[in-house]
């Protein structure tokens, strides 16, 4: 501990066992977590490199955090570790609306990031439901998702270079400020979605699109889960470019019609809400909304405003604190399948939740065919615990088997390194672990997560 | 190579002489190619799978190659090499409009796949010049880029999953049929851009898009790169999204008039070509054209319908075989700046053609600030192939001083390997070998390219 504090501020070190406790895991429920020896707060690069040097020279873990609003366990302690937490790196350096890049500092939160690059007619599309508390270096982290990557696309494909503080105190820097670039094999892509276990990122380029008109909202409810899968199937294959493609099952829909009254219809098996920012949205909702009625959609509510779409989106908003007060805890899974399997996605969530006597509502990015199955429990009574873990998994195996996979945009972390085996195979792993091995040829960097 | 043949039908083996001279090197000049033993030509998964265990046992070289189209000597042979060509891998195996993704093998023609999704009302935007030779494996080995990719991004970004042959013969598949997965380091993404020093890719799975409408193009003349470079600036900065943005310089339009009498004014610094698909384009080309004339335009013209718009686009095809004519022989570069910086690209490279006493034409993707100077010279020449060899690595130090790329989509191969290094430093390099190691331990992977 005192070569730690040697290259820090005091106040950069913390140690009282309450607030390490605080620090100990991120959201994820069923994740075990260790007992952290320290919580570092560095606000600048080469205070990171010295912790780094230390924990290398002394072989002492090194788990990096952001928000710790992860879902994987992936910022979780494992015992005697320094727990890293990039937070107070929170400055935007540069916008430059020119080359549409931000360079920002990792503790930079995603809403932070939105607002600060609005000002320039620019956006920074991926936005995580954590959007308002998430970090960039968690998002880059996690390799993070959101509502509008159906058009924009995920976190991973705006990450242009990274400055990256390597297991042994080393600075690298990865990647390029410009739009284009083959040089030597793609490091930058190789750190998204790492989960902190090759590198610390400090520095990251950021490419921005051009801020995207207001969104038009059309909502359209279905008597079955296959008919709202085959609308989505419909959308996409016409050609259209939705700015978000989102469902709801009935299960989610009747939560948030319990927590907030909202009176959405307790019948519907599925809510479908389309949106669209292009010029002429209205045109679109026209044609998506007798896409729905095609596929049997009951009702089709498209909205006429700014302000009408946000009261539909608000549903969708809702829908995860819904859940989460059904049972009091939740497990939100994150299986992704090829959209045309999303029906069957559903059908079978519905089976599991029904064998296994639980709530699992599921909030879909259907565009994506990117479901969150949230499997509501309550975590003191052990037989449903054990039901809600049994329940978890099977989805998992289920979306492995309708050509999905485990992880859509939650990562891996702690909670599905077993189920990460299962959907690599040996040959990959191996890899994965040689790969691992010349970044971090101690293993101090976040051990025991993705694999 | 009788343990070669045995697993492979007789007309899969070339030795001939002639033939294996012919297969020994793609389209960049000064890059050395050694003598190969052999060219294997497999239909099949399995037979390259027995190319590769072969030649892990008998420690035997293999280059994969495409179509040998590329500019980086990537696909150049190395002495007593196994020429892996993949071209009669070349069926298009599913297309799926729902899930918007093509499933391909290695040797499809660029051209072809666009053909063939075209039908479904999709496309598959990169674009390489070499468009109509070029195949898909070639694209991804090197991260194609292309004349559309500054709306629509590059080869690296429709690459969801892929499977590889090893250097030892196993069969690995990265990636996924999804939309979204953070399953694990991407793997697929190391592969794109790694020339075939990592494992030979047999099958992709691509990622569509919605086939764009039919372009518009706006071409505009500047009296000084500067001007040119500032309505690049100004058009990127008011948040348009041209779906290309082209530039010659005097000397490459001097050379297409030269060749195909097509009146372009001789007196221009720059010819900017700006595209638009978008509902509205010709709203968009008034808007960009008063930007242009802000910037000091000399002539703007904008195209009247598609037709008007392929001839102005004519010029910018032809460019680079008129530079070809100029000398018999060319060297393109492919530096990558940020767009801000590409007035003095520009500019530095006239400044270096001044001072080497040669023709050095420049074709931008300006959008990108993704810039091919085109060096025209000689080979019979001594002294002028060395001037032009020099000129060469002068723009490619140029390119790194204002915070460029050596390469932005044309790949390292032989002829920028020891830039890499400059580029990316002694650090990186050794991870990048490190990533080497753990993927072709004994090195048999197309040696000697990228690093």
């Amino acid at each position: 501990m005192s070569r730690l504090r040697e290259g820090l501020p005091a106040e950069a070190v913390l140690t009282d066992a309450d607030v390490l406790a605080s620090y100990a895991h991120d959201m994820a429920s069923f994740c075990p977590a260790g007992t952290p020896a320290a919580v570092v707060l560095p606000r600048e690069v080469e205070q990171v490199r010295h912790v780094l040097r230390v924990a290398s020279e002394l072989r002492v873990p090194v788990v990096p955090q952001g928000a710790r609003s992860g879902l994987s366990g992936a910022a979780n302690a494992v015992d005697g570790c320094v727990l890293l937490s990039l937070v107070r790196m929170n400055r935007v350096l540069d916008i430059d609306p020119v080359n549409r890049i931000a360079v920002v500092e990792p503790g930079v939160v995603n809403a932070e990031l939105s607002k600060a690059v609005a000002g320039h007619g620019l956006a920074y599309p991926p936005d995580p439901s954590s959007w308002e508390q998430c970090t960039i270096g968690g998002n880059i982290g996690t390799g993070a998702g959101g509502l509008c990557c159906v058009k924009y696309g995920v976190t991973a494909e705006y990450v242009l270079g990274l400055d990256v503080v390597l297991a042994d105190g080393r600075l690298l820097s990865t990647g390029r400020s410009t739009a284009k670039g083959v040089a030597g094999y793609d490091l930058t892509r190789l750190f998204v979605g790492s989960e902190g276990t090759l590198g610390v990122v400090v520095r990251a380029v950021l490419a921005l699109k051009p801020a995207p008109r207001q969104q038009l909202v059309l909502a359209a409810e279905f008597a079955s889960s296959a008919a709202a899968g085959d609308a989505v199937c419909r959308i996409m294959a016409a050609g259209h470019a939705p700015s978000l493609l989102e469902l709801m099952d009935r299960t989610s829909v009747q939560a948030v019609n319990r927590m907030m009254r909202m009176g959405l219809p307790e019948s519907t098996e599925a809510l479908l809400l389309a949106g669209f920012d292009t010029p002429e949205p209205g045109a679109e909702l026209a044609a998506v909304g007798e896409l729905c009625r095609a596929a049997g959609a009951t009702e089709v509510v498209p909205a006429e405003d700014a302000a009408e779409s946000e009261m539909l989106l608000a549903a969708r908003r809702a829908g995860l604190s819904a859940l989460e007060a059904v049972k009091g805890t939740t497990m939100i899974d994150d299986v992704c399948v090829p959209r045309a399997r999303l029906a069957e996605l559903l059908d079978g969530v519905a089976e599991i939740a029904d064998r296994h006597r639980l709530t699992i509502g599921v909030i879909a990015h259907a565009g994506d065919g990117n479901t969150h199955p949230t499997v509501c429990f309550d975590a003191s009574d052990e037989d449903e615990a054990r039901r809600a873990r049994q329940s978890f998994d099977e989805i998992m195996a289920l979306g492995l088997e309708l050509g999905g996979t485990i992880t859509g945009e939650h990562g891996v972390g702690v909670l599905k390194r077993d189920w990460l085996a299962r959907e690599l195979g040996p040959d990959a792993l191996e890899l994965q672990r040689g790969i691992k091995a010349v970044f971090d040829p101690l293993g101090i960097l976040n051990p025991g997560k993705v694999f």
